[in-house]
């Protein structure tokens, strides 16, 4: 599917949302890619993120594909929204391995007030990726200074 | 509902394996209280853990009710089970905000391989509860050396 | 929680809604119940309507789950909305079994665009009640002449 | 991703649990097509069917999906097995409109227990498809003569 952006500034406006929130930076998160209704989001695994089996605690593999779903949603809205997700519903497929995670997300549904999105989380290890969680989820659309 | 648990040790069981991921107490989260099929987990906010729109990050909501339904199934399950995730699916109510948070764990159906458990998200200001996030997941018992 | 309801009609609004679409009583789906806020839509067992396991098919689990739900939405709006459902989650707690089924919907937080609804199910055998599924979805008002 | 069958009958397997169950065939679904991790489910739409803006009533989108999905799950099973529904998220893309609808069903992550798979259904009018619903659900493998 194509998308045409409403604007050309949509890199600069995901990557400064992003920027513009302290919880992804804070957890290591980085934005990789950003094209129309397609957004990449990576963290580097570390100790501090792992649950009790060793893995990727769930609640980052969350954040990472909840975050670039989000963002695949903000390519495709006006320079003054916001996105905030309304609901989202991860299947984890494997146990999240890894020295590495990236996540892609992608618009499956554009909309003026509700976007639905697609985020895939996969596991890098030595290069090789492994599919470790997808997300389905409802982004809204809300004006860029309040809730 | 009332459930019985396997062993006398499920608070103990609960606390050790909270303790042995590092995921969860990096992130500031505490057990509140654990009683058979339901737990309690809490979490002051701080500004590293805010979105772009200064709520608590979709992230840590999410972690906060998925531990507490995981940690819910755990307190039924035999002593030397563990517990991970299947799936989850969260919904946003409100904006996440507070001085402080606490999810509420129980569990919905008990089962010998998989649990379903609901945990609730209430943000805390000033001694008042709001009801932010209602999450429904599934738990998979599984060994606990290995996954 | 308490609702208030924005006309008096909220009962003939739901009844005439659910009459009006072929599909809840070509499958024997009944309103039994409409308050503010809350529905309770039933249905009595039948041999066409069972999986290969015979229990009710999910499908029809699923449909008096988000039935309740949506029409529960529906108590809530004004009077010419219409309620469709934007994504529903629901998990099969036990196979459904019963003579008939009964599923009760609340909405969990009303808006003026998007409703959060949850829906429980009820398998019903010699006038005793099993849980049989737990549906949380998303509604969002729609004018009545479109979608 | 290429899947290979336990057993060369998996498409007679399938085809078989499809008219075991009595609900697929009542609402006229049909088995299109059948491979390895891969399930067609067909439905020619009619009045009864729909809701009340004319669309397919998202019971019967949820149906097709479901059964696509959990169908291909048991192309990969072994021939006893059967397969039941944990748990489904539907998200509703657009009004399901058309003369004629398809679900594709496919695995994501197959397992010995557990089974990811994910379905989508299409419209079909005049010949061009719209893609209506995205499905995610957790499939669960059961003996053949028992819940």
């Amino acid at each position: 599917m194509e998308f045409t952006p409403r604007h050309s500034d949509y890199e600069a406006r995901v990557r400064a949302s992003f920027a513009g929130q302290q919880a992804m930076p804070y957890l290591g998160m980085t934005v990789e890619r950003v094209a129309p209704g397609e957004v990449e989001v990576a963290l580097v695994n570390r100790p501090e993120l792992t649950q009790q089996l060793g893995a990727l605690h769930g609640a980052f593999v969350t954040a990472l594909a909840d975050g670039a779903a989000g963002y695949a949603a903000l390519t495709l809205m006006p320079a003054d929204a916001e996105v905030v997700t309304v609901e989202l519903k991860i299947n984890f497929l494997r146990p999240a391995l890894g020295e590495r995670f990236v996540a892609r997300g992608r618009v499956l549904k554009p909309g003026r007030t509700l976007s639905i999105c697609q985020g895939d989380v996969y596991g890098v290890q030595d290069g090789r990726e492994t599919h470790v969680a997808t997300l389905v989820a409802t982004m809204m659309r809300v004006a860029n200074e309040a809730h």
